[in-house]
């Protein structure tokens, strides 16, 4: 699996990382991992299944992932934050 | 695994059901499932994790399981929200 494969799912809307997911499918890729930390993590999940559920019928769920992931804050702190990765597969 | 094994994630503090999960531990369940729905997912998954990994080592995430579910706005209206389900098991 490559990088090209993976959506990192922030602050814009749901369904500009839906379309990021589709696009990436409609390019030929087989699987494609949407990753999410934080608050995005709730939204990482409405667009897999959104994907899912409306765009590529038939894709599913292959895994998914939590872990904690430690990060640096603006003022350079360490702060652990939890985050998703979930593998949707065509 | 009965209802007694639940942990409902919504709008309280993440300790709120930290404190649920672990409790249930300690009264003897070998599995909890956190179950969320919409925002609450990121807290569920926030949950999961520090319980795992700050106060019940060794427990370990089972299964993981997301989907969309359709609930009734206060107008009535149908309404699909994503939905989260994670099996803690110690």
């Amino acid at each position: 699996m490559t990088d090209e494969n993976v959506v990192f799912v922030g602050k814009k809307g749901t369904m500009a990382y839906v379309l990021a997911v589709v696009t990436q499918i409609n390019q030929g890729a087989d699987n494609v991992q949407i990753k999410a930390r934080g608050r995005a993590i709730s939204r990482a999940v409405d667009v897999a299944e959104i994907v899912r559920n409306k765009f590529v019928i038939g894709s599913k769920i292959d895994k998914i992932d939590i872990k904690t992931e430690e990060i640096k804050t603006e003022e350079g702190n360490p702060l652990k934050v939890s985050a998703i990765e979930i593998t949707l597969v065509k």
